[in-house]
């Protein structure tokens, strides 16, 4: 058969075609996507109010053309085909393989249900919103029941679909291969050694009452340029990069056109700082992805568990480290027009690792955060697989935050009714929280141990050395790898939790780190 | 044959069902349209520098999606079996005439000279760039030519297809209907009474030299917050509206999510606040079309020299009214923060009707605007029908400007390299901005003769009677008559120049208006 070279997508191509015509096809699939992602962003922080029905028929046109061309019966054929090929390189195979993976998804759910899902987790969030405000789970208890009822037939769907379990299913959408199997005993783990470390830190920390705290308030012109200060220490560029407010960070757009947000509060400007660091964790993950397969599944991140440990990576091991407050302190200073002993490094320090047990999982410090997520985590289980109805909600909720933090919600707004996340019909996501905190060490351990100049470079506010190491074993990979494959790579080990459990100890009770 | 109506069109349908499937078509057409109209707004006020081309591959994408919906033959097929129906009401019958004129628009030109189209035209715009910072024709001539010659090639496959010649196919897809039979007279008639008139009123405001002058400088803040209060006087509200800042004002988004634009000079309030006021204008047209039409053909404004009247009918015949000066200046004292003789009703009436002859269209008074349009107009159809070849253009221009204006540029940047549209590719739609002040003034004219109370009301800041006559005459219409029938219906009498005349005669020779 005749083959030539593909420049644009280093494809060796065929006289059969097939996929070309899928890069073809899925270069216009990741266009569209990048728009839905541009229009989420003006949503959350540009859009007049009265607009909300007018762009959410927008995206429900996106995604229906998105998914017309993904599941389409000719993009099945084209893969079929080129699956029976034996002259693809690395990329074209993962890119195949990722390609598969997301027609499968697409197909698994016909479109009648996909629609239900879209139209109940709309109705469903809007009403949340009303409970929420009541503190009322009673509220949205109807409502939550029948979108309840059509993830489980979702997740049914796809398990047939996929050939595995009902929630492993949904899973699979965010983290292909990081299923129960891999989640269960990585968080039993955690539940070992978590609760006992955190009331050891919190007795360690009983006795700082003294130390000098920064304290607002700060105006939020000087905090919005601290933030941009910050982005460009971590080589976040305005020429491709925004920093916008929004009443939840995130980082949307795309990698061209990165779009962070934060929020501010003048009483607290960790809160919003910290939020900029995390997200443009995000954004540089995403801005490293490899520029030629930009457009390709394979060039995509590798899962969300990997996503959230580039976010925590610079949050937690960068920004909060007691390297990173050396440099900081000065600029903080100077940017922020402040003085006095609690804006020196070490009182920074103190205040940017004190741990604060609450019953908020966004306002969680580290030590805490991964024990939120996995009350999540074995709630979310339980209701997808039917061991756990909707109506029962707020009293398994009440029992595992007792079990797990040792306290208990005075209301359902503090507790079941806190995240937006199962009220729109996402589920299997909340475990890539905590999967990413676990990963965020024992990246960082690597990079440590590949390049132990990487910890003075920070303390310089030098990010160029971490940066390298990121490139070289997490960024320029894609997904190339399994999210599984990339992490035995990059730190010579599976999964597992010895890092987080030593950076902690180091950080909270030895005071190293 | 059984038929039943459809709620949500008013469409009785057949059962061959070829009409409510064209709605539905176009429906996911307009979602499509509304997208991009986001995607330009984003483009021109938030998108950081670095991702042009990762937007114009977004936006190309989209295009194509539009275009393959569009000129499908599917679509043919469709237009062709709805357009032997016999019981379509009026709205639908006008749809389907509007549904059948883009499909003709879409299908005259073949793939590859549209994309050429594009391509062509991006570059010249870049070149263009250039030979204006450079006030040089020579630098852009080769790319222009090259264009120029696209165009034509476009234009005569339009005409083909449309039955039409090939400078009036071009006007077609902007205005219906308002071909070149319409416009001679018309601009004739422009073009014997306004140099005449001009030389008048320039005699006349010669004398003006002691009037007190309003001036800076202004903080853009103050600027931006009397922006907000015009809208907020003309019935634009924030619940679906914003103003941002770009390069050149304009009216972007959807009409659930109208997007204005403007910018503030410190020195010159005025330009900024007009912007905002024209900008506004259009803003009303495109909320007031009728709902249950939104996203079909027949709901679209009645081409863009109706759209242009609107915003023109907002900045000229009540933004610099007398009565409105009289409104406006306490509004103007309180928001701003001024006071002294300069911020009174008359002296900013005075300032807001100064005649400025120069070379610039942006910057023209409302007296010798429509010359500056003439001059594109004559030019423009010399080019496109090959009686003017590129090269020729800067002298052509000088001779033209000397002749309706009596003044000739000192360099091509001030003259024919002043304007984007010919070197982007945009042909036809210069004659729609002086159709839109002819047509303005005779809205205006006709509102007055229904309802003389509206010029008393405009001078408390109350729109409403105003808005009431163009709701009724020109808003819920869209699309429904041609432009043509829409002038007729609204004004008792075809398009013409009188009342422009008056208009101008009253305001700048007696005082009056």
């Amino acid at each position: 058969m005749p083959s030539s070279r593909d420049s644009s997508t280093g494809a060796t191509t065929e006289a059969d075609g097939s996929y070309p015509k899928l890069v073809e096809r899925f270069r216009r699939l990741a266009r569209f996507r990048d728009v839905e992602a541009i229009l989420y962003w003006d949503r959350a922080v540009m859009m007049p109010p009265g607009a909300g029905e007018a762009r959410a028929a927008q995206l429900t046109a996106l995604d229906g053309a998105r998914h017309e061309m993904l599941a389409g019966e000719e993009t099945g054929a084209l893969i079929e085909a080129a699956g029976a090929r034996h002259d693809l390189g690395p990329w074209e195979t993962a890119n195949l393989r990722e390609m598969r993976r997301a027609h499968r998804h697409a197909t698994a759910i016909d479109a009648a249900l996909s629609a239900a899902l879209v139209t109940a987790g709309a109705r469903c969030e809007m009403v949340w919103r009303e409970a929420r405000a009541k503190r009322d789970f009673e509220t949205v208890r109807a409502e939550f029941t029948g979108l309840l009822g059509l993830v489980r037939e979702a997740a049914l769907a796809k398990a047939a679909a996929l050939g595995l379990d009902p929630y492993d299913a949904l899973l699979d959408a965010h983290d292909p291969g990081l299923g129960r199997a891999t989640i269960d005993p990585l968080f039993d783990e955690l539940c070992d050694f978590l609760p006992a470390l955190l009331e050891r830190v919190l007795a360690r920390q009983a006795g700082d009452k003294g130390v000098p705290t920064p304290s607002g308030p700060i105006p939020t012109e000087r905090q919005r340029a601290l933030g941009l200060r910050m982005m460009d220490v971590m080589g976040v560029d305005p020429a491709w990069a925004r920093l916008d407010i929004s009443a939840h960070p995130f980082c949307g757009g795309t990698p061209e056109d990165i779009r962070i947000t934060t929020r501010f509060d003048e009483r607290d400007f960790a809160s919003g700082l910290f939020a900029v660091v995390h997200e443009a964790g995000h954004a540089l993950y995403e801005r490293g992805l490899p520029e030629s397969w930009r457009d390709q599944p394979v060039g995509a991140a590798c899962g969300m568990s990997v996503h959230e440990s580039q976010s925590l990576l610079m949050e937690m091991m960068v920004g909060r480290s007691r390297a990173f407050a050396r440099f900081a302190a000065p600029v903080f200073r100077e940017v922020l027009g402040v003085a006095g002993p609690a804006w020196q490094a070490d009182a920074l320090y103190r205040a940017f690792t004190r741990i604060k047990t609450g019953l908020v999982r966004v306002e969680a410090d580290e030590v805490s955060y991964p024990l939120h997520v996995i009350l999540r985590y074995q709630l979310e289980a339980a209701m997808v697989e039917g061991a756990l109805e909707a109506a029962d909600l707020p009293g398994a909720w009440n029992e595992g935050m007792e079990r797990l933090l040792g306290r208990v919600p005075g209301h359902d707004g503090e507790g079941c009714l806190q995240d937006i996340h199962w009220y729109q019909g996402a589920f299997g996501y909340f475990p890539a929280y905590a999967i990413g905190a676990v990963l965020a060490a024992q990246f960082f351990a690597a990079a440590i141990r590949a390049d132990p100049e990487i910890e003075a470079a920070i303390g310089r506010g030098d990010l160029t050395r971490l940066h390298a190491w990121l490139a070289r074993n997490v960024r320029a990979k894609a997904s190339l790898p399994t999210p599984r494959d990339l992490v035995i790579e990059a730190t010579g080990k599976p999964l597992d939790a010895t890092d987080l459990r030593r950076h902690l100890e180091a950080r909270y009770l030895d005071g190293a780190a």
